[in-house]
């Protein structure tokens, strides 16, 4: 019998490793998938491919998108400058538009011609830096988005869209994917990393990440510049 | 005053250039946009740009995805053949995964971008050839997910995802654009139109065309090779 299949968002990030790991570690068959959408810190294109590797999934793809030519974001558009501090309260510049939208997107269309019925992606609504696509009520609708759209829908499967994350800590996060042994070495959140994943330590994401081997007390292995 | 902003999805054909001809009628000030998925029908994407141009958008926008990744539909996979005949019931093998769901995802994007709360597409309930996500349920479901997704949606504004050919046959439709004085010649719906838009006159799509003009009682200006 053929394991169950798995189709699993990679943003090279810390969140998204940890998610593979723990998908994995349940049995699932995982199929991993990255977007070179003009982003700035293309070394986490990098990192999404060795983590792909190290973490045992059977295959992993980049999708190209240009949402480059959409604008509006800091991470995509060159003209805006990444901010230092973290925000509350506020959407930050560094939202892309719809994106968790065409990534859910693009990962269905790959799940139905994979016939794999679980979905998965890293979002957290606990850090989430008021980005509204990493909500749980945006995650509920784009499933029954999913059920409505496909063949699978039609002849009754029933896609599910996971996010494992969900209600979890960064601390908490770091500590699962400790326990799973994730080499966090591999992984890149800084919004401005260099050509070799090494981040900042200063931006949004960074503070975020720092905060989180802190909380956990875990050794912090990031790569800063 | 300034207009209120719509974007609207061109695939080069009949039905969307209907819907743009309506959008505008209605005092839109209307972004087209376009995608470049690997289709094989790639003189859609030229007559997406004229359609644009002659039916007065402001701006067009052609978004490359390499949907030809994921593979599964003989449209964009060159390995499956496209069929000749229309089958009734079944979910056909032109049928893209997830295509609709991407589409409009891109689309929201851009529309965030451009505060335009109208996105408009010309899916079709009554010819939608068995694709899922053509049923006015999935638009419903889309439209939930926008305003779940977006910046606008925390902040109170609402998206609509608009259908207006939703229920309409494919002979009303050409009758609308004729009454809106749309040049049909310039749109191409043929499944392997070849590279001066010219249609097959065969495939399924042609034939749904060929009688929607008998239906209609209007002349074809389809130009067949």
């Amino acid at each position: 019998m053929s394991n169950k299949r798995a189709v699993v968002l990679l943003s090279g990030g810390l969140d998204s490793a940890t998610v593979l790991a723990s998908v994995r570690a349940q049995g699932f068959d995982c199929y991993t998938m990255s977007f070179d959408y003009g982003q700035r810190h293309r070394s986490e294109l990098d990192a999404s491919r060795r983590i792909s590797k190290a973490l045992g999934a059977l295959e992993h793809k980049v999708i190209g998108i240009d949402l480059d030519g959409i604008g509006g974001s800091a991470l995509t558009d060159s003209t805006l400058a990444v901010p230092q501090a973290a925000t509350q309260g506020e959407i930050p510049v560094t939202y892309v538009p719809a994106r968790n939208t065409v990534f859910l997107s693009l990962a269905l269309g790959w799940a139905e011609v994979l016939q794999a019925y679980d979905i998965f992606i890293g979002v957290n609504d606990v850090d989430y830096s008021g980005y509204p696509d990493c909500r749980m009520a945006f995650i509920q609708a784009f499933e029954r988005v999913a059920n409505l759209a496909t063949r699978e829908g039609v002849e009754g499967r029933t896609f599910r869209i996971q996010a494992p994350l969900q209600s979890m800590s960064k601390a908490d996060i770091i500590r699962l994917g400790t326990q799973l042994e994730v080499d966090y070495a591999l992984t890149v959140s800084c919004y401005q990393a260099d050509l070799e994943g090494r981040a900042c330590g200063n931006c949004e994401s960074c503070q975020l990440r720092k905060q989180g081997f802190i909380n956990a007390g875990i050794n912090d292995v990031t790569r800063y510049f």
